[in-house]
């Protein structure tokens, strides 16, 4: 099958790649579509080593399904954690941070940029018949987005600034947005304003805001003036919540987080169900995000786009 | 009035220094008898600029109060912001954190190394008589300690492990190990053992404990290993507290923070009145904490004496 293919920082369209072989509890999908994350794009440049088909925000069709053949022909997106459910995290309920956890197009299992993929049945999520592929694909993100409401509590009177108005920052503030908090996202480039201004949401340059004020900061930036201006915003005793991975190490004044008494907290993966059902609803709007769709046997070039200042989501279809 | 001065990071014992002249909200306290703090320490080394006199631990007696003069010849502790009561911090109940707050012997306050002392009425607490000085003098680092449970949660079936056993450490660990929570201290040094078996608390060595198995990390060493051991114990959605301040800046590998979705919260002040009772219980056992007993007219004598390594808390009396 046809497949993008990682090896030393290097991408390359393959077209001989072996279909994936099922474990007993996996189904086998067809990709439908695929989406190219930021992370993605660390990864080619060597945030974490690996070698094998990258991606991992897809919508497909099961093939496949030796242990559920009712799934057979059902539309599926699939949460990216393949967990053990028998280590001492899995068996607290943190089946996404699984001690022996691989995790799809990212660690020790081949992602979805190919013709077919596998996952276990546990983490596939049925895709609502009226939800179209190309909004489907976007449930992984909107659930990154979610996990933040998962972890912590807004409340609707809370001053929130999100700091990055990219592909993930666009849709945490859709989220954060129907809350009915105080909502500002600090935008670099005119582009997300006016789509900003569509949702009703504020958006402002970073010197519009006075350090100190906002009970919550997402930062989403992945940048360190970013991260420096995200630490400034928050209150005494807020929230200053991390989205961003990225290599390397961040300076940060830790007396001025013990004295401010400021909360950090990391976010990652977040829960399906809900995203599925914000999407459903039409309540985040998602096809504004869409920067261009390109046939899986242009991937390359879908990355390069990807890759360019003020792209949003890149989509491959197969 | 004697009093020990802070001024270009020298430190000196001074005879005629100006009594507090007293604002209308105040009281005059004669000090009974002064602790010497890590910040303390700090301070002489430049991590805050302060002219003036220093200290904030204390025990002292009423002897003006024209506000409440039922106050007077009465033992008392303070708490050591003194705030506006007006800004947007104090109106949302964070008085600790007023925008345009004063800190007792810290910022723009002069402290308690001196005969006598002022704070306004709003911030004392009156002593139990059952409680004698040199307990009650802890009173400000009890709180301190308590601050961790004020701001998160601490589960009886969490493993919590406490990185240094100083004089904060060790007043941290004894109020924890009342919730009944899987405790462990990480000492250095041989004499906290001791003290910490006494209490039924664990001591352990750094090496003796595997990463990311900690439900709650409490960082109370205040040195850049100690940083990395705390962050390195914590298990996936744990929490790190910092009690630590100094100056500077800390690396801290963000990516892990998120990938992990670890909970990082700064802590400082904490409540008086809770603090008071345990001391008042006897739950929190404080005597074997005090290294030395020294006149403030000694007081160089006793910063040397605390500055030395292993050496837990140096009182001095008037």
């Amino acid at each position: 099958m046809r497949a993008i293919w990682l090896e030393n920082k290097i991408l390359s369209v393959r077209q001989n790649v072996a279909e994936p072989v099922l474990k007993p509890d996996e189904a086998l999908i067809r990709l439908n579509i695929a989406g190219i994350c930021s992370t993605d794009l660390e990864m080619v440049k060597g945030y974490y080593p690996f070698t094998g088909i990258l991606g991992h925000e897809f919508v497909g069709e099961v093939i496949q399904s030796p242990g559920r053949i009712d799934l057979i022909g059902k539309r599926v997106v699939g949460e990216i954690t393949i967990y053990c459910g028998e280590c001492a995290s899995c068996l607290a309920g943190r089946t996404a941070h699984c001690e022996n956890r691989q995790t799809l197009g990212l660690i020790g299992k081949d992602g979805v940029f190919a013709d077919y993929l596998s996952l276990p049945l546990r983490n596939l999520h049925m895709v609502p018949d009226a939800l179209p592929d190309e909004a489907a694909v976007f449930t992984e993100l909107v659930a990154a987005a979610l996990e933040i409401q998962q972890e912590i509590e807004i409340h609707p009177e809370d001053r929130v600034v999100v700091v990055g108005a990219g592909r993930l920052g666009l849709l945490i503030a859709q989220c954060l947005n129907l809350t009915g908090c105080d909502l500002s996202v600090v935008v670099r480039r005119p582009e997300p304003t006016k789509l900003l201004k569509n949702w009703g949401i504020k958006a402002i340059t970073a010197d519009a805001l006075k350090p100190g004020k906002a009970d919550v900061v997402v930062e989403v930036s992945g940048s360190a003036q970013g991260f420096a201006l995200s630490r400034s915003l928050v209150r005494p005793r807020g929230t200053l919540v991390l989205k961003s991975t990225f290599a390397g190490e961040m300076a940060l004044n830790m007396s001025s987080i013990v004295v401010d008494e400021i909360r950090v907290i990391g976010s990652r993966c977040g829960p399906f169900a809900p995203a599925l059902r914000l999407l459903e609803k039409g309540l985040i709007d998602v096809s504004p995000l869409i920067s261009g769709i390109y046939p899986l046997s242009e991937g390359l070039k879908a990355f390069e786009k990807a890759a360019q200042p003020g792209v949003l989501k890149i989509l491959m279809t197969r």
